[in-house]
């Protein structure tokens, strides 16, 4: 199980991140009012929704933003091997879970357990940094799958960004148990900081 | 980030264009009748779903449309950038979105509240036009990923048929607010015009 | 639009199957039984889904069934157009559907509207049956879309055994509004003998 | 039907497999609480989902490892027939089939109908197991499909694995029905097994 063949976890990795995406829509539900309802009441219900449409917006935004690193990741990988597979199965797990801290976000964000929501949304995060961070140290412990044009100081960029993740996740856990809107600009800065710094990098 | 690479932003795209049409099934619901009850009533209960079925028709073809669009696009661009990838990012968003107010159609068409339910249906997609034409941008402003051979006038001829969209999709949105199914004709109208042109063109 | 890209078509119509596979399995509801419910209880509930088990199977073996068609058939085209594309989108739109017969059918085996649930889901293959035709007929009306090496009889051949598949479907739904029983052991005779004439003709 | 094409079956596997996999999480339901309710009722509302969190673990686990599995052994097929595709169909079929039994774990583990349950989980994998073995069979059965490169000391060791996980299931589906905690570790402890067989083999 050595050969070059990251093609089909690449598809397969996409297939999953693109899946728990689109599964997010799920958790927005249609309101239901009475019968004979007017326009007005139920563009009032549409608004109200905002909760959701929020939590939508920052998931796919963080999901998003992971399946592109995922992409450019996968660029410094020469193949595949089980003890990768499993590290990125890990991974995957973490993203397919994204979608029920999301709906909880949606459910509580302005109520008084806003905190217990935010901080499990931000905990999720927390332990999908530490796959990611899982991920690398099986590619690149050693070098021991890294593509040979890759040198050592972008594999130490790499692992000093996700580092860095890991602390303003583990910040935004932290914040949220005492202010729940804190924690959440904290927890979503990193992708508007990242989308940010893509858009910056071309310019150059 | 700067080498060919569309591949994977094609298949990844093309997940999320297949799971959002997949999931517009799920928002038509069986009707639960009472034990008991007669093939004539089960037979009822299915037509009374007309607005369901509506819908997920409508639904279905602007996606569809919208994935040949994108399918077509995608064959002048010569390669990806982090600023492509999050306009591209915004529209899959919007895709992904789909579902939603796909369900909210079939629930209150037919309904007084249809106005308000066909004007968000419609709103929908003037914000996804506007992320097709931010994608147009990213590739586009000053030909940065435009293949060699495409010409200049063939990008107008997108860019003229991707503004006059969002005019149409503004025009049902208005219409919407005073006449449901008006809005909804006109919302419509494009991914029909576009099917037959499709077929014309192969004519010639 | 009319280079050999059948690839990207072929991958989207894969997921779009693979979806609608996947999604059977949402009709197939746990039991919620009281608290404090036993063993034998959990085991009756669960033996009682039988109809939805039924479903999830026959419905499964179809879509399967029809998946493995389009693989074949697929091998036939040289390239696609937006014709191709939007008769292949009609064929997915139908193939998006199976999930609501098929739950339809879980909730009313059994029940005295079987023949109503039945009828529709027959009906749902007429439909889906008239979808292969017309995507046959954009490739293979004066083999526009054609391989060279493909003879006048193989399509013929084609054409003929989805010719034969309309009749059997449209029989199927006929007999359901007054067997319901029959009506569905025609309709999936189908695949049956499809799935064993696979593994026949591979003996030769 | 006898070319060399493993690429579309792969993917389109590949697909059934992400999707199952993520389909997983729509069975974790966010807790419903009283409006006003406080952090603490909603982190303890959390704490109590734990045996919906343990099924997603441990069906996300099993289901990745199939995938592993599927991944190594579709690297011994030369091509594929219609015998192939109906065998690796009925397999698709029961990873389908996961999310349900995965729902009834997380919904009766910790009540009095837990052996039922969990008995109903190791008898789907039981069955997953034969159709395992029947893809194999199909493969290589007088090496019908085999790559020439592949040794019959390599397929027997496959063969060997798939008949002992076979004992395994069957093992574990007994003893749920006596204790349902040792069940579950029976049937779980495969994929643990298997996943630290892939990190010691790759050390070696």
């Amino acid at each position: 199980m050595s050969e070059k063949d990251t093609g089909r976890v690449e598809a397969f990795s996409d297939g999953v991140f693109a899946i728990a995406l689109t599964l997010l829509i799920l958790e927005i539900h249609v309101p239901h009012l009475a019968a004979g309802a007017s326009n007005r009441e139920l563009g009032a219900a549409l608004l109200s929704l905002w909760p959701s449409y929020l939590a939508f917006l920052l998931s796919f935004g963080v999901v998003l933003t992971m399946w592109i690193n995922h992409h450019e990741f996968m660029r410094c990988v020469q193949r595949v091997d089980s003890r990768f597979l499993f590290a990125n199965g890990f991974l995957l797990l973490m993203i397919t879970f994204v979608p029920f801290p999301t709906a909880l976000l949606a459910e509580y964000l302005g109520e008084p357990a806003a905190n217990a929501a935010v901080a499990f949304y931000c905990g999720t995060f927390v332990i999908t940094n530490i796959a990611y961070n899982v991920v690398l140290y099986s590619v690149a412990h050693n070098r021991r799958l890294v593509l040979h044009e890759i040198s050592d100081m972008a594999l130490q960029k790499v692992r000093k960004s996700y580092q860095l993740a890991f602390f303003v996740y583990l910040l935004s856990f932290a914040v949220a148990l005492f202010h729940a809107v804190a924690g959440l600009v904290i927890c979503s800065s990193l992708w508007v900081l990242w989308a940010s710094l893509g858009y910056r990098s071309e310019e150059a």
